[in-house]
Order: structure tokens, then C-alpha cells, then sequence
């Protein structure tokens, strides 16, 4: 498994679940930059060309592309069996965490992170009400992980992987990771895990240029 | 494959995915009533003995419990083989739409549908913010349907239950469904299909009670 583009762009946490998997599995792979903040996602091309859904992250892999990041973590575990569920029944709970992931954990978080910290919309009822949806995610999570290591079946999957998505970005966002200490005890274990590397280390455009 | 119960309420879109699966397959099921507008999924008896998430459908068969729509889904179809994928790279486009039902096309219309119609918020900058997400999921959905007469395979899949889930309910969102026309024509397909029924018709509690 070999020649394996990226198409991401560093502020990207659904790029990083990503090329977080292909760093930590060992496999090499390049990242495509893709210039998100000239709404290069946005464009014609892009869509005609990468993904209809305007969306990063791109796997460019043997001239085939795959996206959402879910799905490329779902076929990279199967293909490789790292990071996979052990059966049947624990690959439906990574599914069940994949899904919830996309729905509330990371949706709601980077949409805040995005407002704030980007678009600089300042604090609004939107972001007001994002940072209510974000602490009611993390703290199911914080419970959820309260008598477990890791999400699923007490080793790092593609579950801790993709909700790891966003967790280690240094921007403000209101959001008070002391309130969620088992949370914050997972984030620092899957940052001690062989190969972790900080999402702004791995992908290109950080710090963005003024 | 019997006994099978599926906690849920009329006006959830979420557990009308399943029940919906489970009218067409012509699996025998059950409903059970959850009084959600009385808060019952957010009581601990609920997250103790049905679902630490607080959420439904949860699907009962055999004395164990499933949650989470798309999971749900995914293991009925593995299983029974009906509106299943036919090879992996199918399943995995499922998996893709699936994933994006969860974060973009689902998520936010039920939101924005529960603010108005049920929250009764009124208009804020927050239903405003969301009516624009459902919009853009909405044209890109109208998009991938100009094309094709189901989202993957030219036959009906999860992907299409999944992403049915709210699109059969009265309530006014001020979401003009005459402006995507493949989203609409799709629409109507799904409901012609055999053993398609309305979830008003086939879950428990509409129309609420003063």
C-alpha cells in the first residue's frame, strides 16, 4: 500500500484523522496541500476534480480517490487490520463512535473552532449555543471513558483515531478541557501512542500567512 | 430473526430509519414508546438500562440492545443481505453516505425542525444558521441525484433509508423543497417503494397531546 497523497491542509482536524492513521501505521504517504481559506474547496474545480462534496480530506491512492474521513478510516482498518475492530461486534461499536463522532463530537466542536477562531465571527447565539452541544458531546465521552483506556475494547482503534480529530488544537474556543478529565487523560494517551504526531506538524499551512 | 422491539416516537426521524428498514425488509417488530417530550431519553433511567447516550432508536432483539441509526443499518443489512451493498466498494459508499446523513444532511434539519416545531424558538440567528447548512447538504444531495435514481448502486440502500429519515414530515421549516427537484423526485421514489409507510403511521405519538 504505497503512493498514498493527502489532499489536507493543517487546520483540517477530518484531514488529520487521516493522515494521523497513515503516520501512525507506518505508511508512507504525502500531503497534497489544498488551499481551504482561498475557498479552494469551494471551487469548480475541486468538485469536478477531487470531491463533489467540497470536502477534505482527499486519499489519492494508485490514482483512486476516497473521501470522508470515516469511510477511509474504515477501509484503510479492514485493509490493514491496524486500529480494526477484533469481530463483528466491535466493529459495529467503532461504526456506533464513527457515526457519533461525525453527528456531534466532531461536528459541533470544529464548527465553533472554525467560527472563532477563523471566520472571527466573535462570540454569537450561534457559537453560544455550539459550545452547549460541544460540552454535552464531551461530557458523554468523559463518562463514556471514565472506566475505559480507549473507546473501544481497551486498545486504539479507528474510533480514538477520528474523535481525535480535533482535540489537540491550541485555538480558543471557550471550551474547558479541566471539566473533562477522563477525556483529557484519552487525549494525552493516544498523544503518547508509537508515531503520534501534532496535526500541525504533519500537515502544510500552519501558521497560516496574514 | 424476531422479537424484536424498537424504542422510538412518531416525530423521530432517527428511529424512523430503522423502523422504516424494518417495514420494508417485512421483519416482525415492536414499538415501544419513549415520551421523549417529557424528557424520558434524558432521564438516568433511560441512559441506565437503554442507551448512555440518551438518544433513539434503540433496538432491542433478543434481549440485547443496539443503538445508533447508521449501525443499526449497517448490521441489518449485513445480516439479511436486503438494501445491503453488493460489494465492498458499495458498502463503503454507503458508509460514506451514511456518514454524511449523520453530520450534514440528517443532523441539521432534524435540528433545525425541532427548534421551530417543537422548541418553538421562533426565528433566531441560530434556525437561520441552520436552514443555510440544510440548504447546502440539500443542493448537494439534489446534485448526486440529477444522475441517478437512488444515492448508490441504482437501487435503494441504507443510504437511502438513512438519509429519508426526516424527509416525509409536515412541519414548516421554511425549507422550499421546489428548489431541488432530484432530492424531491427521489423523495417521492422511496415512498413507492413496497412496505414504505409514513412515520407518522408506523411509530407511536403523533400527533403529541396538549
Amino acid at each position: 500500500m504505497s503512493n498514498i497523497k493527502l489532499h489536507c491542509f493543517a487546520q483540517s482536524g477530518n484531514a488529520y484523522k487521516v493522515a494521523l492513521f497513515l503516520e501512525m501505521a507506518g505508511l508512507g504517504w504525502e500531503p497534497v496541500p489544498v488551499d481551504f481559506f482561498n475557498k479552494a474547496t469551494q471551487g469548480a474545480e475541486f468538485r469536478a476534480k477531487l470531491n463533489p462534496l467540497g470536502e477534505v480530506p482527499v486519499m489519492e491512492r494508485d490514482g483512486r480517490l476516497f473521501t470522508q474521513s470515516g469511510a477511509i478510516l474504515t477501509r484503510l482498518a479492514d485493509e490493514t487490520g491496524l486500529f480494526a475492530g477484533r469481530d463483528a461486534d466491535e466493529r459495529y461499536e467503532i461504526l456506533q463512535w464513527l457515526l457519533f463522532d461525525n453527528h456531534k463530537f466532531t461536528s459541533f466542536y470544529a464548527t465553533l473552532r472554525f467560527l472563532l477562531a477563523f471566520a472571527k465571527t466573535g462570540e454569537t447565539p450561534v457559537t453560544e449555543n455550539l459550545r452547549g452541544r460541544v460540552k454535552a458531546a464531551y461530557k458523554l465521552v468523559d463518562a463514556h471513558l471514565a472506566t475505559r483506556s480507549f473507546m473501544v475494547g481497551e486498545r486504539p482503534t479507528i474510533a480514538d483515531l477520528s474523535m481525535a480529530g480535533y482535540v489537540y488544537y491550541p485555538e480558543e474556543t471557550g471550551v474547558d478541557w479541566s471539566a473533562y478529565p477522563h477525556l483529557s487523560a484519552w487525549r494525552d494517551r493516544i498523544a503518547a501512542l508509537p508515531g503520534w504526531k501534532h496535526p500541525y506538524d504533519v500537515m502544510p499551512g500552519h501558521p497560516l500567512s496574514a
